[in-house]
């Protein structure tokens, strides 16, 4: 496999990281369109969201991966810490809303973001990391390190 | 069905609300333990817990069902409202934690919790909520509105 010299490569113009604020501008809500449904989002309603995100500090975290040289965010995924009683009052962390920019797969970028949020849930003291996805998806979480556990339930109210 | 007599009966000692923190007297521990491991936790742990999960106020409920003539937490659910940026800045319940007392099943129980935990998402204004479950549950969740949508995926650390 070429995949090493590539992934070094591509490492050199690719920053993993936390969300900024500046991340609007780099097309962080058009990628998140190719993921579900997201009309555009305004300044305000972005910074307000930014802010009440932020204000949980390590327990709710969004990790990006930023293209530096085209100024690009091409790949994110989510992560909230749920504080229980269960499990002797231990934690649990949320995956949720990955998604890798549709012209950038193939490149590892998805596996990145999933290290870099378990790492956070184990640094976090987490007894597990838990996320749903479609069947489709299984075979990548489980080259992740997941293994299928329950069933995703859903109710709709919109 | 003689379920309406039973349920008004039931009803004149049962009380739905959230967790106070002198349920921990109340068997909320032991209740927990029905559902997943869960070792004693001292007054302290409790009272942090309890106090960690306060803070985010509707952000996080626990919902219980007391048995007022017993004294006793005899079901509980638990329910958390994640904020994200899809969905125009939308928020999706997330509920954990579902268990009725084993003494106490067959009386509808689980769907007061539930109803009580997908009205709050509800007036937070959730687009959805999302639940995990085994394969045997799914049935008893379908009566209560949900329809299976994804498979849980998980990595244990401990």
């Amino acid at each position: 496999m070429m995949q090493n010299s590539d992934s070094v490569d591509q490492e050199q113009n690719l920053r993993v990281r936390k969300l900024e604020i500046s991340d609007k501008g780099k097309g962080f809500i058009e990628l998140l369109q190719q993921l579900s449904v997201c009309d555009s989002v305004s300044d305000k309603e972005f910074q307000d969201r930014f802010n009440e995100v932020s204000s949980l500090g390590d327990d709710h975290i969004i990790c990006v991966v930023e293209d530096e040289l085209r100024g690009r965010i091409i790949a994110t995924g989510s992560i909230f810490i749920e504080k229980k009683f269960l499990r002797n009052c231990g934690k649990v962390g949320h995956i949720e809303d990955v998604v890798v920019d549709s012209s950038a797969r193939g490149k590892q970028l998805g596996k990145k973001v999933i290290k870099f949020l378990t790492d956070h849930a184990r640094s976090m003291g987490c007894y597990k990391v838990i996320l749903d996805c479609s069947l489709e998806n299984k075979a990548f979480y489980e080259k992740c390190g997941f293994k299928q556990k329950e069933v995703q339930m859903a109710m709709y109210f919109v």
